[in-house]
């Protein structure tokens, strides 16, 4: 079939494969969304009276027949149709004739890319939050069940003082239920509808743009039109650098995990059903799914810094660099939910190993403890009995780790978690996911 | 004076001057903040009974001191100083001797340096923002002024379709409020006091967290111990990708004005006052600060890709790499609020040269509106009027710019910009500065 | 197949999933590499004794089959085979059965894929400098051809002084030979084999490293076994980086044509067959292929930073996370290889517009001619001649371009290209590929 | 004093600043290369004609003074004097009247800057190769004198094999061996003299590139005067990219000793005086140094990146986006020769605890030994042999580590370290250095 903007010349083909690129395959992604939205589209043309009402109940009827068929996996984008916006309307038009060539009436593949990538961002917030609230759970039932289970707290990699695997878990759970709350500024950020922007300057016609956005279930309708055409890849970047915040805890965690699982330490298992071999040593149970998840938490950096260097020095308007916003998205989303669902799973599995974790307190590690001490007891200036304990290292004493961890009760300490203040905020995660449920 | 940690030793000296860095320097603009941190902190310290009534007013006293000097001008760090903490505590030990000595009691400067840096973040928020409101008001004025100003939209640098300096501006500022709200997120999530977590472990004290937090005017206590210390670098990240988001859209606006008054097209006109000229050739005058904020938006970019790098493969607690992320964090903040503050300058003296934009409107600019009208006029579907139009461009008549872009009037068209929506936008704007004002 | 280090027990399913990611589908462009560096190997196994004569000579026929296998496109990896050396390996022991078993003798996976690899990226140098080689062709082609064709140059997008065509592909002439330098670099450093090193620690048999480097054609033994796998992702980098300023290149070749194709400029003139065109615009012929290669010289330097960010935090030794470093080390060989023959194509394609060259000849361009001019003619100072010449710019006189550019016969000016001498280094430019040919 | 584009307006005043920006102090570091590149055009505008032999000498003797002055810290550049070259020239004015407004005869500031920076890159090469030449022999002698010290060599965090400090130490020699190489290829290719491409279109004098190549000690002119200005930024990408290599290889050493120093493992130990307390636990002693070597190594990557990124999407010529490549550059350069330094004193302080090293020796280290071990000596398959030792993992017998490391002797295994080549290697550092001495 023709490209929709066929006049007469061939593309050089070489130059023609090269623009073309993975997008047959990237755009599959895309599909639904984009028949979601011709399906809107349609609905306003019939009620500005573009389209009659027959015309519109036939496009509904195949656009939907093109959804079951890209949920069934056998809606394909050959190779010279470029891009789905392509196959959909030679789809259309071969099904359905004239009133296919209809459909495209006022918009540009512009803003139905935008519309499609918007649709598309917003399920990716849903999908990502629910897995967050997934590992949400996990560290708090972790959190938990490991409050009086001490291990050595470090700094600079160093012996540092008392910890919990409690607090531990609770760290990142605090820091979770924060990135959910970046994921769903970038929700409220893009649930503005670009459709009827068309290729950033408008049409001629009196499109009701409000119709369209709230038959998508958009918030609003993004309002000026050349806005909606500048904030791609924009937009890509406010939701990657939430997924980047997300794979950042991630790695924090995969290091965590992976150092305190050394064998000099010892202090978490990791089930072999984690734990791949060595293809040459025969003793090797290796911690990579936590690797992967590390390196991974660059590859997403790279992608969101890849969208903001596309877009940084482009001008108004859209310009066909913004192609290249699609597998970076992509990417980032597949690799960060992914991530999560691996991270959860693996905190379900692992194990804590009390005792290597006791054996690990040496006596230096209570040494702040007692300055703290001797200033309650004597009322030593801090300084004076930092300086003391300083030189008296070796006369130090061992406490009760246990004891220890949970006589500090101040908020937020080992003995005081506050895990009640996350349960709350786990439980308001799911109101993104509501509102989508209604839609 | 001494280090606070000195013991007996001494570091190899190189080694010294290589950890020490730009510290002394840099730590400047933390000078306020710490010394405020400290008030809270010794406040807390005297209602828990470490500070008697009496030392806490001294201490106060020596605090405000030092924020006075510091307003002045006048309070240095040494080298051998290390930091701000440093410098501080021995001012207070030099001035008030064994009282000094208790200012450390029951917090690291792992927490002092979080809580600075987070009372630094959220008055940068403030004043970046209070940037984007000037620079919001300026583009909507610079919008009601050029309503009716054509020029010719482009997309892919091609002449593309009818825009209008009113659509133009309007797209930035929707842009910018847009970003307010990532500004506006970032300090909702960092305005927690991490005060008190010590060194990520917490204390054996009974700290009343609740206290510093109130004294210091944040909305809540971070609580987690351990999240406070990993939430270093990470917290800049989201603050500085709000920053980087901004500078995009500076630099877009900049591409679009360096592009625009290039002498071929000439549809803007920079005043002399904005453009240094050539050591070389005589005629010359560059739009340097334009270029300049499309560089500074790469850099920033830098300052954002730095942070999230540094911290990325961390364990938890504190590492020293953290101290690598204020150079990048006090950089972009300045860069930023500097641009903003240029780009309104140019925006207020920037000129349209009506003449030249009308100029611009050769006929095929009017192509698509003709398919449009067909459409409407004949009923011929619109890919069939594509076609028609494509193959009859050299019979295309010009219609009057002016019309065209007022007779398009579907929501956030040029006939329609919709700038009353960003007028209660913008009004919005000044409520973090007003929840400031009342702390 | 079973995996090559199963050992009585099976990995979590998703988890298993998440590690093998796309590996069976990008591991297929190592399969010759990996079946040469097996041949090689077991060359090595049978010299120092571990096969046999007629078991090498099975290994070798079964490895060949392989490779024409893959040529033909017909070797396939299957997902629970997680890699090329598995799928290789069982590939040899369901054909050879117990000799299939002792190909794996004294190496790991961890060294095959550094071979594989490091074969792969020698190939990829010198694809990447053939095509480097082509464009240098067509780039002098070009600057002969538009020698005596003048445009007025610019700096700050603005009229500076008069240039030419030839000039401006000298240029880019010039700056690839220096990129090819840098894959030259490139190729040097790499040239070293890894083979044997095993799990980066060596082994206890006397296995024969010279023996595999010259087998496998390359310059040296790379030496110590743990730099070996140290070396993964440094090498990839120094490679990417040495693509990426190829694509810088490229891009700003791109910016020119896209700006000077611009309509108002029009001193370049695309053919239609590099230009699709609009859905919605029937007038619009877009230069995208040099929007795509832009946009690819950001998605090639974020490759460079996700190898570079993912080994930088790396302890010695091998880590999973290298398994990362494949997908930018593709995705950056492909991009530049392709932006590079459609970069050769472009130019082969593209015409200059003489006349509007011509026309944009205003007579400020000449302002800096007429400072020397006075110099020279009366021996003002250069500071007072500039200040002369800036305040009569209205009476300047416009002079004959073409005589202008050709007149300035300084070593690298308009009138003096110097060609011959990149004539010289395009010839250097085969000494790579004969040198692999030879092998 | 005025600026040397002055034509009788101002700039706006906050402009201005923004412009300036950190230039005058930036700039003091190129001073000297300034006046030296001045010196060498004076020379030659003196020798076609354009100054008189005793012009010629009173500005070599302003411009010697110059640079005495900056060497003893006294040479100034004010802030409304921008840059270098206006504090230069109007230093010259200043002195020796009509003669200094000669100066800039046939030149422009921007091949001014780039050959300052051109200068500056060659020396900042030599002391980076001269600080990788220290902290090799340093490696050297570490490995010589740790050649028969063992510790169990790991993959994945977990133990591996019998490894060597020696071989640990020679894998960061070889690494930064060919580092030194592209520190080499950088300085071949930017070994070209930009001075005398103008703005980039050259010159209307027939001006002698040649001479002032050769005065400047360049292997050649750079030739076409275009390239010579799209160079900048490009060849700084170059040089930080060579350094970014460098700074990979330190922070992975410092990534292993901070490891390895960790209280479980014990196996190195830092000298006090490399490691800072803490300000609140008496008993810390924090690996800082390295720390920050991991986080400048992040830091100088985001150099790189910002250079990329700003020269990516500029079209040719020059444009004051350039401005920004300085920062990035000082600051890598100064980094990197650093933290060489500093890794060379930690390596000469550094203290390996053998019998630490002895316990870490578990059984199963020697499991793939054992594997390999079969197959000589029964004749087993390898992957029969694999199983069978992965299933009797508990009988294992441990060997001695010392003899273990030392037998194992083919090329750059423990027993085979080939440091006599890497010694042959570093005596080549100097040429470099030679090279320029003799300049």
């Amino acid at each position: 079939m023709s490209k929709l903007w066929s006049k007469g010349y061939d593309l050089q083909p070489f130059i023609e494969r090269f623009m073309t690129g993975d997008d047959p395959k990237l755009d599959l992604r895309l599909v639904i969304y984009d028949c979601r939205g011709s399906i809107a589209h349609a609905a306003m043309l019939c009620k500005i009276g573009i389209l009659t009402e027959d015309e519109y109940e036939q496009l509904k009827k195949a656009l939907e027949e093109i959804i079951s068929l890209s949920e069934n996996g056998t809606f394909t984008i050959a190779n010279d149709e470029e891009d789905v916006h392509t196959a959909v309307e030679n789809f259309l038009t071969r099904k359905l004739g004239e009133t296919g060539k209809k459909i495209h009436t006022a918009r540009s593949r512009n803003d139905q890319i935008l519309t499609d990538v918007r649709l598309y961002m917003r399920d990716q917030i849903i999908l990502a939050t629910k897995q967050v609230e997934t590992l949400c759970k996990t560290l708090r039932d972790f959190a938990k069940k490991h409050t009086e289970i001490p291990y050595v707290g470090r700094t600079h990699y160093q012996k540092a003082m008392p910890s919990s695997w409690g607090l531990w878990a609770g760290a990142f759970l605090e820091s979770l239920l924060d990135d959910a709350e970046l994921l769903k500024g970038a929700y409220q950020i893009l649930d503005q509808c670009p459709l009827g922007s068309a290729a950033s300057y408008g049409v001629s016609l009196l499109i009701d743009r409000q119709l369209t956005a709230d038959a998508l279930g958009f918030a609003a309708v993004q309002n000026n039109v050349l806005y909606a055409n500048n904030s791609r890849g924009k937009f890509e970047g406010i939701l990657i650098h939430a997924l980047s915040q997300i794979m950042l805890d991630l790695s924090k965690m995969a290091t965590d995990m992976i150092l305190f699982s050394a064998p000099e330490m010892g202090y978490l298992k990791l089930p072999v059903a984690f734990c791949p071999g060595s293809s040459l040593m025969p003793q090797k149970k290796n911690p990579c799914p936590l690797e992967l998840i590390r390196a991974k938490s660059a590859a997403v950096t790279a992608d969101l810094f890849q969208i903001l260097e596309t877009v940084r020095a482009l001008p108004s308007g859209y310009n066909r660099d913004f192609q290249e916003t699609k597998r970076p998205l992509f990417h980032a989303c597949d690799t960060t939910v992914d991530s999560l669902e691996v991270m959860h799973l693996i905190l379900e599995g692992i194990a804590v190993d009390e005792e290597a974790c006791l054996r690990g307190f040496t006596n230096e590690v209570f040494a702040t403890d007692e300055v703290l001490n001797r200033i309650q007891q004597n009322g030593v200036p801090f300084r004076e009995a930092y300086r003391q304990v300083a030189e008296q290292l070796d006369s130090l004493e061992k406490s009760d780790p246990k004891k220890n961890i949970l006589a500090k009760i101040h908020i937020g300490a080992t003995g005081n978690l506050g895990l009640e203040c996350s349960e709350e905020r786990i439980k308001n995660l799911n109101q993104l996911r509501n509102l989508s449920e209604k839609r």
